[in-house]
């Protein structure tokens, strides 16, 4: 299936989730006992029976690995995806968007069991996003999956943390991580969040230690990560962990962290923060597209930083924009080229 | 004389001073009535009563910029220096030094009028050293020393803030300046130190703001220019002024602004600073090998740190040893290479 001479800037591996958005009314979510913000996990039957109860206005391939890789390909870069879904409708659609996207996703489909994840986005007349969250299928990725030809075809692997979230995925991010280091490529990490952090910090601080080359946090992960409240101790703490360390900080722009070099990339300003989810994964998309197009770690976090902005302004993961031409616009306000 | 083809990293500007090292008992000073510690600035007669009382032991070709093209030759890149040196037996000695450093030197010397600039350096058996300079030809550079063909052939003019202490060696600054500007050119300057600011201060803002692309300074130098207390302030003042600042802090390492990129690089360690003399001079030595040769800003100032800590570890702003093997063997502890 895979193509020996297909070379990738980045394979992504983690949950191939279904982002199904719809908007409901107010008293939805209270007439099902259901709460209100945040992202709650859920069983099969609850969702179910919230899928059913809603007219959904679009779904698109998610997850947070999967975010980035789609944002790679729309930077221009060449990217591929390893993740679990079941061959149902929500399957097929997660298979056909992410293609449709720009990313190689050859991962064989689960032909039984569990159903394809999926996260139920509620958005109420408030505008606020409630996020129901079913796992499905994409915790079944299993060691098989991770084919060592895609992994030697990758510059970086990158993975999310979310894969320790079961021992079978868990053992899929290993193998990966091991392959990688056979054939000299780079492993990169995301923290993916707090709550998944304290469930395995012990876990995450040796994956760090003996696979990582480049750490993805935001500020509350990485304090987390360390159970350490100053975010200019944990630079210290990850120096001699990682290669490269890069840590978003909202409003506050990204600092990169290379040793005894420290970089402090300002946020690209938008008039109007409207919904921060991806955010982070599309910061790593712009980070790992400069790094396999050999830009300068500083120029890295620019493009992360303006990638991010992008997403930042509407609601939803995914860039509603090239973001090839529109990071190639704003970089070009800093002297710079994508 | 300059040959049209030759292609030089850095071109510098600056004071063409003679350094001489003598060594002198506790009395020398106080029998004098001379100030211990520090620099002083001496007349003609002061200067000449000094050095025939003393047994020089080293004299070296100094001064600010020329400190840094020295630096630059022993890094391995390809300096030129203008300054200058009365055709006396110093300024023989500043001609003969400074090309037996690497750095090719054309300036026509000055056959009458005041004798070569020395810094006489005195070094009491207690280590400390007492500087007394007399400032004579240096200061007698003028516009008629910027030569067309020099400043065309560099990638980057780099400049002293103490050519503004004589009009006609600022009127000398301003044509390089211009010329660089007509040959596209990028025009580096070092602020020199803070009483020099507090002479020029107005002066100098306008220079940054219409020809510097490159800004050198210390910590107490780029507060002193902006007059304002606080460091990390001064990063967004200096910020819309110029393309790249680099700013020392001595233990602190030193930081590069880059429009919205601000990075920090740790300080190399050294077991003992004996004396920073020309340690700023050197940092601006390496990041300028950096720079004109294709590293990025981090590593620029990583080689500005080495560098310089290697000045910190002995008396004379002059190194020791080639610069460029000692740069390479700490930069393989970061991986990276020269």
């Amino acid at each position: 299936m895979v193509n020996d001479v297909t070379e990738y800037d980045v394979v992504g591996i983690g949950n191939a989730i279904v982002d199904v958005l719809a908007k409901v009314g107010e008293g939805f979510l209270s007439e099902r006992g259901l709460h209100k913000g945040d992202m709650t996990l859920v069983e099969a039957q609850k969702a179910g029976e919230i899928y059913t109860d809603i007219i959904p206005e679009r779904e698109v391939s998610g997850g947070s690995a999967a975010n980035t890789v789609a944002a790679i390909a729309s930077l221009g870069g060449t990217p591929a995806f390893v993740g679990k879904v079941h061959d149902d409708e929500l399957g097929q659609e997660f298979q056909r968007d992410i293609g449709a996207a720009g990313v190689d996703f050859y991962t064989a489909p689960l032909m039984q069991g569990p159903s394809t994840a999926r996260s139920i986005v509620l958005v109420t007349p408030d505008a606020q996003r409630s996020m129901f969250t079913y796992l499905g299928a994409s915790i079944h990725l299993t060691a098989d999956d991770i084919d060592e030809k895609i992994i030697s075809a990758a510059k970086i692997v990158y993975l999310e943390a979310y894969l320790l979230d079961d021992e079978k995925s868990a053992e899929a991010m290993f193998k990966a991580a091991q392959l990688a280091r056979k054939y000299n490529r780079q492993v990169a990490l995301t923290l993916s969040d707090t709550s998944c952090i304290e469930r395995h910090r012990q876990q995450i601080k040796d994956f760090i230690h003996s696979y990582t080359d480049i750490l993805f946090a935001n500020d509350d992960e990485i304090k987390s990560l360390f159970e350490e409240d100053d975010f200019y101790k944990t630079l210290d703490l990850i120096k001699p962990e990682v290669e490269i360390a890069a840590l978003t900080r909202g409003e506050k722009g990204s600092v990169v962290v290379n040793n005894r070099i420290k970089i402090f990339v300002e946020a690209e300003t938008i008039e109007n923060v409207v919904d921060s989810t991806g955010a982070g994964d599309v910061y790593a998309a712009g980070f790992l597209y400069g790094l396999t197009h050999g830009r300068t770690l500083g120029t890295c976090a620019l493009i992360g930083n303006i990638a991010a902005s992008e997403i930042l302004s509407h609601y939803g993961a995914r860039a509603e924009v090239s973001l090839r031409g529109y990071v190639r616009n704003k970089l070009r306000n800093y002297g710079k080229t994508l």
